[in-house]
């Protein structure tokens, strides 16, 4: 990465800390000036009046920068990265907020704009992990039937190489993570604060395993609180970043329903999942299944109809990874092959499967596990998640395994 | 009544002895030549030969007069009577049903003109039971959260003084009459067999107690099987008598779907209630709640939402039996008044609420009980069903309490 692109992530970095996501003027400023004039401008008393007042709170209080490059450090330390429209990982999607909101009333519609940047932890290419992905999301006080129906629903995408994206919290969003992980799929974890801060924290475990095999993303620093408006504003990220929302079980006022009302503005499929009438936890669903527009869906068939439908237009996913393997002499290409995407194998039955004599098993496939090809798994091995079909790890060059952060700073 | 409403009715009943109900050319041809012309074309051969064909497999087995001579007399004995369209009591949104199927395949569209004429047993007119009534149909094999639904949907239905419609099967049809009938409210039973032939027949019982509070009716003269193909010829009658259907449970192939097909095809709300997507009893219901046009109801409010709007140009309900009451003295009135429509109150609790010496009300009560005001119910008495605004009981005046068939003859 050059001296250019880290002069505007650093510039990102300090206005995220001067204001919080989603403000519409520090976007537009950003959008037209870019982010380093935008912060020289506020930092020098040189811009608008507006966006003094809007960052006015947390100017003079501390360097900017300063913070911005502790953020950077310790991020790096928590294994943790900074994606930038300005580079390659951003997904365009994300830009789809720039409409948001407009012509409606200033309170309402003011934390809409998009990030300035995501906090990603993860060994996905943030933009390829999101570009078949579906939001699961819904109650924390699921009842047992909703928790069920998440953790399916969040099976059978991940089994059906989609990714599962939700919030970090009890009951919904927790089970559909759950039901992608059990698939052996990608799964992406949004957080309402920083990537080392889990909320609630008895999910730390949940959100360590996602970050090995998905992706934890968060639009605030390391360290930061998640403070209940942010979940609001979080949401959008949610509706935005996806096909399509899918609401599993929702109380009458339930969070979920707006990231649902999101996803609708976004001109993406809104789904709901039906419950028993007597249920509370499904009263919010059923209204909304009552408006024009929103779909019902009982599970994943009718969930890619609708998304299927959005992106029929779209070339076929990417099958980077393909190429990694061909550059594979022909014992280890039978090895890889061998692997199954979720139950992991012993290596007798890997090798048996390939065709191979155990002890050439034995001796290629910790050096396939090395490479980035194979993951160690239980007392077997599974196929690295990034030779999926429609996968590729972080990094521009297809050929490799995960990389570290160092790697990729 | 007079000879000529006699012979008419003699003839509708003959052919519908000689045709199945619903039979297109033969309803054609009763509006364009009337019904005794018909009978007298088809048994001296002088009608179109098509007509002929329809009814070749009865015509010169026996004499269709005598036949409906004797199925009359029956039915004055099981306190039945025939109600035709040339009579007062005709429900005339049955004549919907002449556009129903035009256009469409023969095959799939052939039994569905308007009924001929219908049995009734019941205290009630047939046109104004059914003024305000909604379908409630569904599963036979529903499980415990269709049959609390459906029961509950009668219940509330009736409380608010709309007359409950369905077929006679276990599951939801007999748990939404039995809501009704808790409420103390007006059901409507619709067999696909004659009056008197109670199918299943473990519900004798309940079509009797149905007989007695509202109305058991059928297209097919008493002592008729229920063979499986008048249920779906019966299900057009339910859909077209009432000003909306409302599905609660319902397998992928249920029955009670096409009831609610045929709804649609009447321009009538079609309502479904939704159950858990892990319910095989709900898998119809999500179905047709992905369709067009079907409106998914949680309970009353969002159904009479929507019958409502299709009975917003009406005119308010009729409200004949305030006369009768007007007509009474001031003493009775007031112990009509303080009746109950639901919970039955001893006479001292009625004596307390109408402000009434008990030794008057012991005289006077069942004095109203004769009259038709009252009827006695477990040990005490509840306001007489054609009290509640909006019924009426059958025969013309409303003056009377329910009159015996004889009466009526």
């Amino acid at each position: 990465m050059n001296d250019r692109l880290e002069e505007i992530r650093l510039a990102r970095l300090a206005l995220g800390w001067l204001v919080e996501p989603g403000n519409r003027a520090v976007y537009r400023s950003v959008s037209r000036h870019g982010p380093v004039r935008v912060l020289d401008g506020l930092l020098s008393a040189g811009l608008d009046d507006r966006l003094r007042r809007e960052a006015g709170a947390r100017l003079g209080v501390a360097d900017p920068r300063a913070l911005a490059e502790a953020a950077l450090r310790r991020a790096e330390r928590l294994g943790a990265r900074v994606v930038i429209p300005e580079g390659d990982e951003w997904p365009r999607q994300l830009e789809d907020l720039r409409h948001l909101g407009e012509g409606e009333s200033a309170a309402l519609e003011r934390d809409v704009a998009p990030p300035l940047y995501l906090w990603v932890r993860g060994p996905w290419r943030l933009d390829e992990a999101l570009e078949r992905s579906v939001a699961v999301v819904g109650a924390r006080a699921a009842t047992p039937y909703g928790e069920h129906t998440a953790r399916q629903i969040g099976y059978e995408l991940a089994q059906r190489d989609w990714a599962v994206v939700s919030g970090g919290a009890f009951g919904v969003d927790a089970q559909a993570h759950r039901g992608a992980l059990a698939a052996g799929g990608l799964t992406v974890v949004v957080l309402a604060s920083g990537v080392d801060r889990p909320y609630p924290v008895s999910h730390a475990n949940l959100f360590d395993r996602v970050a090995e095999d998905g992706l934890v993303i968060s639009e605030w620093p390391p360290d930061t609180d998640p403070f209940r408006h942010r979940f609001l504003i979080r949401n959008r990220v949610i509706a935005a970043a996806t096909r399509g929302t899918v609401v599993v079980e929702a109380a009458a006022r339930s969070g979920a329903l707006q990231t649902l009302r999101r996803a609708g503005q976004l001109h993406r499929p809104a789904m709901v999942v039906p419950g028993p009438v007597t249920s509370a936890m499904s009263v919010g669903c059923h209204e909304w299944l009552r408006r024009d527009g929103v779909r019902l869906v009982t599970g994943v068939e009718h969930i890619l109809e609708e998304v299927g439908r959005v992106g029929a237009d779209l070339a076929a996913p990417p099958r980077g990874p393909d190429h990694a393997r061909d550059g594979l002499d022909p014992i280890r290409r039978r090895l890889v092959e061998a692997l199954l995407r979720r139950k992991p194998l012993p290596l007798e039955a890997v090798a048996a499967r390939a065709g191979v004599p155990l002890r050439d098993a034995m001796r290629l496939v910790p050096g396939l596990v090395t490479g980035g090809f194979a993951v160690a798994r239980g007392a077997g091995y599974v196929l690295a998640p990034h030779l999926l079909p429609g996968r590729r790890p972080a990094g521009s060059a297809p050929t490799g395994g995960p990389v570290s952060p160092a790697e990729r700073a």
